[in-house]
């Protein structure tokens, strides 16, 4: 491709499962990870292994499964936590442990009652602890979208001298800008010693709807990975959503990166987490939602059929949808209408379809959908109100 | 405020509304008009009149019962349609009709086999004869999203040459990046000859879900209208949503920008047009989802307890939620454990709760969620197992 690669780091099983009334158990949880596994996802974000004998089973469990993906566990800078990640992470073939610490003054003050300073120590020495037990350790700065950057560089310049190879940048309550979460990477990029040598990472939540530019534009201005889930399920409004990235990428060229998620399997994979979670993806969903690629607008359907590209900039194949589904309303043209009845076995004149037109709107102003069947009723009205039909 | 308004024109009756299976009836849609003008919005567009006898009949009653919003038809670039959108519009307080025409190569090529100064022409000739009905006629170039500006800039100015009081800039197809969108707005504030006396207007679709972001893109480089719907309904993955616009906009005062939406009708208009027109919201979705102001983890409900704005950034009853919920799941740490148990007159102490939360661990890593009577419950295993109370 030529292009430079973004990593995936999937946390459906630990951030994504943060969900009130959507706790997952071992065996869903690993028949999940297979298949993000199969999708290709670069990191598998397991659980929080201290949490819960059940999230440390699950993490122990997923990392004897998995085969390709870095294997993950989140802890806090806490050494306890580090040492039972480190423990479930064990039969891992590429380990990580995932520590850091909160660094806005809201985190600093409300919830460890610190000064900036011990922040700098507590994370420096959760990396170094983590660094004897594995290699790939990943750091994050909790809250980092509502932490000064000057401070947050200092912060990740003493995780980075620690050994962290991964520095997560979270929006934790999904409050910023485009713009000013990629200015943000922009500056760590160019402000954090030895960050040639790390990968930055984005961490976006959703709870204004913008989880997903937030990713986009940190990649934009120099991080190369994304922490997201798949349909962006998560606490509250949800993390960044796998899919809309992943077909963000795809259909940008001009961006030059890509990832190495197949988007075959991204329809498949939205609808086994919505079922095994209990939580459903709501039709107008991008890429995921039943809606997706439907048309029923008759100016839209006459477009599509005429050219797929007038409306369409994803072939619903490419995601593992069969079909561009058309559904019949009264807000459908004459186009559309003509179309249906063709492949019903009518092949109708102008002056029919004005005919057949005129009695579809009055059904379908009575109706939600015009399936198939309701094609034969229309025309049989249409024959005895109209009598244009032999 | 003190700051610029940015007009809020929901479109859920007209775009939102051309979802397949989702067709509402006039009695709905009068119901829905009636809300979306309590909730302030500046314009309602209710229908697309020429499209069937329904269409007009809930344009034409719509317009009668709008107390404060202008009322507004679509329509294509055809005389035929421009008429039935006047008539239907007769008697509103504030009419706008909304006329335009595909402006991208795709769109002239495909669908209207035209050359581009025809193209120019027909957008002039529409909105002069809209404005021969009505004073407020709005512009739309349809595909603007894939319209190369230089082009985009010449048809704008055709349509202001001939009396547009607003111009319309939709990413028909939910193409665009944020940066991409805000820069064609910004090129357009620069080049359309007469903008200054016009307002532009942002319509972005979700298909790669950005139209939230792309919208404030849009007004953070100068246009001064938002087209959504509530809950972002709409064909395909749906349109910008109201509510999360309007929240951003609350939220970063830094943008000097507001509208008129009363934020405390949010909740119950997105729950009421969700029930009307059969299209549940996600759990997840922003600013309205159930989930949306719920937190499960344990770190994040330890921190809400200290203080709520170390995760949240909106208060829930600004939008019309009445409790920030706090659901009792395996994630659950002490903190919250301890709060709901003291809720239910559970005092305990510290060694007192190390026990309750083992038992309590247990008891969750088997069930979805930890309700009020089971903390009885697992009260009564604690008292069982560990022998602590009295």
């Amino acid at each position: 491709m030529g292009t430079e690669k973004v990593e995936i780091f999937d946390t459906t099983l630990r951030d994504g499962e943060q969900v009130p009334g959507c706790k997952l158990n071992t065996s869903q949880k690993l028949k999940i990870a297979a298949r993000l596994d199969e999708l290709g996802v670069d990191v598998i974000e397991a659980g929080f292994p201290i949490s819960s004998p059940g999230d440390f089973k699950s993490v122990f469990e997923i990392s004897k499964l998995v085969k390709n993906a870095t294997v993950c566990g989140l802890t806090r800078a806490v050494r306890k936590d580090i040492e039972i990640a480190a423990e479930a992470l064990k039969f891992a073939k590429k380990p990580r442990i995932h520590t850091g610490i909160g660094t806005s003054p809201t985190h600093i003050k409300y919830k460890f009652n610190a000064t900036e300073d011990q922040i700098i120590e507590r994370a420096f020495d959760a990396v170094a602890y983590a660094k004897t037990f594995v290699e790939d350790v990943e750091f994050y700065a909790e809250d980092a979208g509502r932490t000064r950057n000057e401070y947050l560089a200092k912060v990740c310049t003493a995780a980075v001298k620690a050994g962290a190879t991964v520095l997560n940048i979270p929006d934790t309550t999904g409050y910023c800008l485009p713009e000013e979460y990629g200015q943000k990477i922009k500056y760590l990029k160019e402000n954090v010693q030895g960050i040639e040598n790390v990968r930055i990472s984005c961490h976006c939540h959703n709870d204004l709807g913008m989880a997903t530019a937030n990713a986009i534009a940190g990649v934009m201005n120099g991080a190369r990975q994304i922490e997201c889930t798949i349909n962006g399920v998560g606490e509250r409004a949800g993390n960044t959503s796998l899919e809309e990235v992943v077909m963000i990428l795809r259909q940008h060229p001009g961006l030059n990166l890509h990832t190495d998620i197949n988007p075959k399997f991204l329809f498949d994979t939205s609808n086994m987490v919505a079922s095994e979670m209990g939580i459903f993806v709501q039709p107008n969903k991008a890429i995921v939602g039943t809606n997706a690629f439907a048309h029923s607008s008759g100016i839209h359907q006459d477009g599509i059929i005429k050219n797929r590209e007038t409306y369409e900039i994803i072939n619903p194949l490419d995601v593992g949808v069969t079909e561009s589904a058309i559904v019949l309303t009264a807000r459908s043209g004459r186009a559309a209408l003509a179309y249906r009845a063709k492949k019903m076995g009518y092949e109708l004149t102008k002056l029919e379809l004005d005919s057949v037109y005129t009695e579809f709107l009055n059904f379908a102003d009575k109706r939600k959908e015009v399936g198939d069947l309701d094609i034969h009723t229309i025309m049989e009205i249409t024959r005895k109100n109209h009598r244009i039909f032999a």
